[in-house]
């Protein structure tokens, strides 16, 4: 089920978005050019193909700017269309059309990147056991939306942040002078709802942490094969997780390895923008 | 000259950010495992090679959530470093280190992968006129930054907004019944601070908006030896900005037509981030 | 053409003005003597004469604090109005007419005083090429408003602050050590579509800012013949602005010399506001 | 005593307005012509006489633009100064010094004409009981400090807004039916804390007031004949406030009518900003 | 009369209080369980018996995660309730419902628990002139709803807090170096919509207040027959006040000794909440 | 470990309670009475016996209002003291001091109130294997810093809200059609790091939640022999919390049932706040 974010969540985002393009002084060419009562209807297009996230989100900026703006989805979140496709329909004050377009296009190309970049690894890894997962290398303020585009990319969900859920890292490591300690302070801390997972580098890291009957491993920057072997010596006790080099390319040869879970930063700090365009009829 | 935009127009992203990434709860890991008086040091550094840029700004993160981390910068913004080389060092409270790491990486990789994409055009171009410049196809709420980090990469500046220029696009044109008309009104309209640019699809379009004498032509989506033909008609008469389509395999032959300005949304929108990270020390 | 901002341009203004008036325990006299239920209808009458300004600006704040409000403008922004002038009529909970009266008038009053201060000034100007335009010394907070009130009564926009082009001051020449490095290094760090003006003081400043080819000269606190004296000297080459000391028993005089532009801080930082009230029908 | 607000009081008024001017893209001039590690000096002067308000809260925007300015008062706010008077001196970073200096003498010359303008009531008005108080009639978003001025300018507080006392106007006592049903229930509302204070046109309406023992009466728009007979009823049972047409020219004879306070909204609403200006040496 | 807060007073604390609870991911639950187009009906309910507070403001946080849900009133604020009473019906997307849920009980219990301690020490000083006041003891940013709770209680207004109101403490006097001094200056910076409230803890002190013509004395800590004697020696010449150690057993005795006020924190920094509850019908 | 939060997560709170209680005119009583320059220094006392909480945090409210301010802590949060017992003491401005206090207390005295509850519940079930956990009935706006009580009280943490656990109610059961359908969706929707727990009312429904594999089971209103029954038919394979009814009296007959954990809204919506107070010395 893709449940979208509720509007009090992004409509912050989307009016400091409108007054970083507007600024005190409006939309100077559309304000000299526009009359006030023109009128006009706008579809808001793919120009490549891709996986739609946000189409309703980013599209309200219309509506944020004048009420008088209607709008019509015609390609809900998580599918996929080709380039040419019409997403929405929006209607209204020609002035509102043309002063809120890049605001609008400006997220939902972004939110399509994400879950465009995102279905590529899923296909990618499509028969495998292997879910597709966000990490925090998100854009800063966007990652609600951002994290909503993966799952309409089909990918699935990660801790959102520091705050839910405990993810040991090498540093933590270092601190507590070694993964019994760090994982037995993480426990003593937790509390009931929280899991606790523990990230290795190596095989012996790896047994460390599973003699501690920790939740889940991240397995970082391993190899195919000591993927499998990872795989194999966890043996179902705790989920597996792969990050670190991952794309297009190499996602599939991970999860052969049997993963349950591959992370990567790279669907959402640089994933290409989809091309979305505004066509105006007046 | 290089210069850094002022605290108070970067800290409510920093710190919004934070909060992001924090919660309401904070950092479960770090608060568990690290001792509140621990200290640490830290050295911020470049996995791939690239152009620096935001360096000062990203890392203010530590200090905002921790007065007592402080900060020194080894590689200044504008600057090309190699894979490996350290641009930052910061020490303090080992919690603060390694809760605001995460925001300030997302930051500085975002912001060094766009002038890094940029140098690679200025690089591209070099011998020509053109300069390369950004387009309104920014990040939601970071494009003060993404702007900075256009002219860390060797970038000019367009209008930033709406509001600081009139630019006389297609649908103004469409609404407005002509260039003509639409230029009149923009003309009108306008204080006397302000330039006006008109994008044009054909070479009849360009004589129109020339013989209004604007201030430049933005000449959209032109193959090269279309782009020398308005270079020539326009012969100096105004400012000439070629875009579309515009990378760093294209770029070259779009400044041999001799174009004042190139601008590009690849930039911004689909520059992939840098690969930075924090080494800690304890 | 007279754009009004959008609402969500000056909502927040009229928000933190109720919030101002109305503090956390709200209007003791009117909770106090005004049933819930009671409905009233009201004028907002000019009680002198003036051009009008802000009339649907400033009445939101009777919707923004019951939206049970209606209004309707019988005087458009722009326009001259007589002593005596209903410039509109709300209708709606007594309660919210009442507590939201003070709020309302004290904006419309000000942007009447600003518009009508301008069309005095624009006036007297009749028959010359000069426009009014107003500068910077705007109320903090206000500047949006008070310069949609300049364009209301006649005048036309400046810059609008410190972003939006680039305007050599004395102070800046003093740094620069001269108005050709001033101008030179203004000139490699301004964008394309950024104007540059220098501000000249006496005629010898005015000759080397010419040789630099800016687009406009300020000519500061310079009477009557002198400016004539420059206008001749700059013969077209660049637009003329004069400043300093313009009210309106010598606006004219400035403007027979032959100036473009006529800037001046009083129609924003000291006109006396239009004296606006709301006659109450219960 | 002169107490002035503290700085959380104030501080977002300044960081809006230093917002407002700045814009995303900051000052295009000065960080164009002005090197980073240049430092100036600079005096504040007032160019015209007048009473001094707000030295210390205006002049904190060149420190919140950057913590590096130090500043000297020179001035204390309530004091009388002669044209040319230094009012302060600030050092620092030449960037903040001209990048802050309009936020800076906006709110200065706006406070100090406040005062000044109030100053001249008061000095109208001795060797008379007469104490001159403000309306509500202030600029929205800034009756902090307009107040602030109106007491450094020799005058007292009225109530701050609807919250903090009880004023029964005419519209009260329309939708009530009458004065007395009016002050009953507003006294039956009414805190132990809370004076009552009505409004009265007629010497009829006061009788009906006085009979209910009110705290304060506001005779409106009064003649000094009739307000000199108004006196005389009241008889010390009430405190008398004058309102309507004040200005220098006819409060004085306001005064003599024995009258304990004059309000007035012009020292608030139309009063002339003093000329203030930036010295700067580099 | 009980006048509620308008919205824009209290809708900034119902968004706070839903991103404490959503955060930026959710509510994980029910957007797993409950499907988008899910609509339920549920009635807010007493499980305990007492007076309602808050019931439209509460539930007002249901429409503002969704403008789909609509609300009536069954028990309107101010009246007394037995457990079981249905105090309201929300309608709606059960999405909105189940998440929305909690924050809508947390406040509406809390201004219930409040109105219903209040209005158990109305009820206990039934018979005497003594009105129950709140203190400034309250929840940090609740005061305006916990006040407006008291009302719901039968209780009085106090002044709201520091600002708009003189209450002249032991520490005052303490650094004034005594009452006479303390008043004196109250006096003389006091606006004459501002009555003076003195805090004495002996009969000595009384008289000192006494002697200086205060609108009130706050006679605290003391035992009901040193009130009684207080009581006689202020004759009506002020009111009378009476704290600290105020709750339901002793209330009924200072009321007796004839004060007209008594204010108690008790009743909002420590009075139960009422348990109320949702029932949900599909 | 007891972890503060960072001053970024409750900083706005005391700013917020300071404006409330300050307003826009200021501390009347302390602005009229107590010199700028007097000095003062305080000690924050506990008048009751209790559990510290907040000391740091409800204290940095003087420091936010004048810099000026110094404070030391003299009795750690998580702590027990004595009535008596200075806390803190804080030293600075006298103003500042005065002002501030309200909020402080206010707060430092709810939190107090929190832990000291919380311990008493913890104390009771000594010996036993249950840990005291919060609830989401928290005051709104306060969660963070009540939660952080609780731990100072010796509880451990529950989810902190919506958005960081699955939480499967009886209203998500009543929409989905029964405990499968609703864990199943759950299980679905849920991140790999979101634990699942759900609550029963009958030993049916405990049995098809453990049947699902669930992480912990909410008892929820059970008795003590009822949730013994429960806690051997789960027999380790689930966490077990019991709720309901939960307070002094009723809370070790539960521990004594085997329960893992107690959750009780009692502890943050109805504990009585801690009496703390501010004895100044000149």
């Amino acid at each position: 089920m893709l449940t979208a974010p509720y509007a009090l969540q992004y409509e912050p985002l989307l009016l400091a978005a409108l007054a970083e393009d507007l600024g005190s002084a409006g939309d100077l060419t559309t304000d000299a050019i526009v009359p006030a009562a023109a009128h006009a209807r706008a579809d808001v297009v793919a120009r490549g193909p891709g996986r739609v996230a946000g189409i309703g989100i980013a599209t309200a900026a219309f509506a944020l700017l004048d009420p008088a703006v209607s709008m019509t989805v015609a390609a809900e979140d998580g599918t996929d269309v080709a380039a040419g496709t019409v997403l929405a329909t929006v209607e209204g004050p020609a002035r509102a059309l043309l002063s809120a377009e890049r605001v609008a296009l400006n997220l939902l190309g972004r939110m399509c990147g994400v879950a465009t970049a995102t279905a590529s690894l899923v296909a990618a890894v499509a028969g495998h056991r292997a879910r597709i997962v966000p990490t925090r290398k998100t854009t800063p303020g966007l990652r609600t939306l951002e994290r909503y585009a993966v799952r309409a990319g089909g990918g699935a969900d990660h801790r959102f942040g520091l705050h839910d859920g405990i993810l040991v890292k090498d540093n933590h490591i270092l601190v507590a002078g070694g993964i019994p300690t760090a994982v037995g302070r993480a426990r003593d801390h937790a509390g009931h709802m929280v899991r606790i997972e523990v990230e290795v580098d190596t095989l012996e890291q790896l047994d460390e942490a599973l003699a501690l009957d920790v939740d889940a491993v991240l397995l970082d920057n391993m190899r195919p094969a000591m993927l499998a072997e990872a795989v194999a010596r966890v043996g179902g006790a705790a989920l597996t997780e792969a990050s670190g080099g991952i794309d297009p390319t190499t996602v599939r040869d991970v999860a052969a390895a049997g993963i349950d879970l591959i992370s990567t930063g790279w669907i959402t700090h640089s994933a290409p923008a989809l091309d979305v365009a505004l066509d105006v009829t007046v």
